[in-house]
């Protein structure tokens, strides 16, 4: 027998408690339409998808000139710590996303999870360190710093334009208080949980203060493919003082269960000798001792895909795109049908309207909290999460809804049911 | 620029670093024989290992009723944090390791080194708690409590067939220094690096120590399919009183690119509501923070091979089996003959005996360290790892030589080479 008490606080923190309730009211009420699953789509898959890549990346092999039993090994052996497919990684990024790094500044990881963990623990050394985040954040990077006993802050980023000036706010308080801000970390396109995008003027006003404040950028962007109109540059595109640290995901572009992501690190680290190393390279030394090296299978299938689509994922997901837009539009509708301008204002029911991605933020004139999800659950057949799951000191009456999961009908029928929770919470004579 | 002492302090740590620098040298000269990797020989594998895998695996999905989109999305989604083939792994371990689980007390991991750094990151909370291990120790456990700044400390393991004694000898010496130990780490089966195997009496005499300290063991075991003979029980088979976490591998076994590892951990949790978990609970919660879920692809090979085998690894491995066996005699014949016993006492050269495993110990009379490594690999052209790599404290005339990947012929012609290294650092005239 353990007493739970003796092991480690991640496990008795309640957010990540809250992940598992959300979890469990999942499962527990299938019937349901489920607004709460950041699932990708799974109509445009198949099993040749995985033959197709499998085979485009051995045959890619085979014309570097290694011989068959060569390409045997590669899926056999263990790897490189680092990752087999930096290249293409590497000649994605310059391709598509204008990110022009070596592949020596690539670490190939198993998804973005584990890209965060190791940027995590590489960068906090000391008690005093601490990580802000944008918030409400994605609760992967506060888990990644709980686990590793790191302080997370929390940055407001209420108006999706306004980043940079409570991020300065942030650092000087945190200054004040004797503590070291090694590290800044956020969702810049259609974030999770939001739905917010930061526009071109604050993506360089952002850039602007981390240098100014000395602080390096973790930006994880998994949802930017899916842009309606014409995607934003990443942060890391602006980037000219190598002060941002990207973190990259296959789950959406090409598909969850390959558990591919990577972090693309090319600050240079100096040791005490004078001796220079890429920051990846410290990345490898840490993923050398969480899983040794990332599967060589995931890392074939992902590194067919770019060769057969020119290193370009846009064109590979032109239907997922079109799908994730029409869901979008699709729940911008129903919302304004059943909340038209009038009646919307009374029961303080309002929403934002990003151009992409996987989320939007309804904000209700009543708090959402645990036990209404429960009812709403039970009795309306609808789920959704709080926003306060993600953030516990933010905004008691806002709700995350995910779209990317569900079909269009379930998006009607769901929305109809969710007004009429919120209705029956906050009637007209309000 | 970032200075690498602002980085966390693993990423400073001689351990660590000296595994690098064995890298490096092995790198480096490519020519010479290498007794260094104890990565597995891959010549009896095939692609078609992988498509009658995942084959087997997919119609197991659809015998069990799967539609094919359900199949397709078992490859594509999100799976579940804890794995997909727990069921197929607890057949497994109850039809071949006489290991009788239920399924929810396993855990699927990237790869072995992931379950461990789940153990230790779930079972130490507190400045005081320490981990002993049995020295020289893997450098993977001890890697993954660096990374978790979780203290190790070495329970010498110089003789097999005494562990018990040392173990107790080394609890009694931490607690008086008001520290915690929460679990003993070891691989009792042709251990990694030293090649030692505990004998049963000895594993009975550890779980009663355990018990008796309150302990838990952490047993970690990839070798002991290749014993040469009948193999001995798991410490987790002998276990009554839920003491072991059982950390298990299929790199050996099946192939190390599919990095599918998983933990064993049935003891309950308690919390002071008095609700019960069982530990691989807690352990799935923390995998969500650091990859999220095992590649669906791995799992999927994986427990085709199991499905396609009956259960049973040993027979999948026949020729693996034969293979490992007949290097190990190959060395242990060669050694004989280059260090006859008149001649061995002299220059003080001795070495273990394993009866299976990928590794062994030489022992010479003069100290073996990484200047001596590198002239080794340059002059003599042959390349083996100094066993204070593995453990700064340890024996430091010790060198572990690792059989497993090197041909018959190679093992001869290195042995040679060996030998004379030998011959020029402890010359006859001694």
């Amino acid at each position: 027998m353990i007493e739970k008490e003796s092991l480690h606080a991640s496990l008795r923190d309640p957010l990540l408690d809250s992940m598992n309730f959300l979890n469990q009211v999942v499962l527990r009420y299938p019937d349901a339409i489920s607004f709460a699953p950041g699932r990708p789509f799974e109509g445009f898959f198949g099993l040749e998808d995985i033959q197709d890549g499998l085979r485009a990346y051995l045959d890619h092999l085979a014309e570097r000139g290694r011989t068959p039993e060569q390409v045997a090994a590669e899926l056999f052996q263990y790897g490189p710590t680092a990752g087999s497919i930096n290249d293409l990684v590497a000649r994605h990024l310059e391709v598509e996303e204008d990110i022009h790094v070596p592949a020596e500044a690539v670490v190939i990881t198993v998804g973005a999870q584990e890209a965060m963990l190791l940027a995590v623990r590489a960068l906090f050394a000391d008690p005093r360190d601490v990580l802000l985040v944008a918030a409400p954040s994605y609760v992967g990077i506060t888990g990644a710093a709980r686990l590793l006993d790191v302080p997370v802050h929390p940055v407001p980023w209420d108006d999706p334009n306004d980043l940079a000036a409570p991020l300065r706010a942030a650092v000087a308080e945190q200054r004040a208080a004797g503590r070291r801000v090694r590290a800044f970390y956020l969702v810049p396109d259609h974030a999770n949980p939001t739905g917010h995008t930061l526009a071109l003027p604050e993506r360089h006003a952002l850039l602007d203060a981390a240098a100014e404040l000395d602080l390096l950028v973790i930006e994880d962007s998994p949802y930017r493919l899916f842009t309606a109109g014409r995607r934003l540059p990443t942060l890391k595109a602006l980037d000219r003082g190598r002060r941002v640290l990207y973190v990259g995901s296959f789950a959406k572009s090409a598909f969850p269960g390959a558990r591919l992501g990577y972090a693309v690190a090319d600050q240079v680290v100096r040791d005490r000798a004078g001796q220079e190393n890429l920051l990846a390279a410290e990345l490898t030394k840490i993923k050398s001792m969480v899983t040794v090296n990332t599967p060589s299978l995931s890392q074939a299938v992902v590194g067919g895909l770019l060769l057969r689509n020119g290193f370009r994922l846009a064109e590979a997901n032109e239907r997922a795109i079109r799908h994730y837009a029409g869901n979008l539009e699709r729940m911008l509708a129903a919302l304004a049908r059943h909340f038209p301008p009038g009646s919307r204002d009374r029961p303080g029911v309002s929403w934002n309207e990003p151009d992409g991605g996987f989320f939007l933020t309804l904000r209700v004139g009543f708090p959402v909290d645990a036990e209404l999800l429960r009812r709403s659950a039970e009795e309306f057949e609808v789920i959704w999460t709080p926003m306060r799951s993600f953030e516990p000191g933010g905004d008691p009456c806002a709700m995350r809804l995910a779209y990317s999961y569900v079909t269009p009908d379930e998006i009607d029928e769901g929305v109809a049911r969710l007004a009429r929770l919120i209705a029956s919470e906050a009637p007209e004579a309000d």
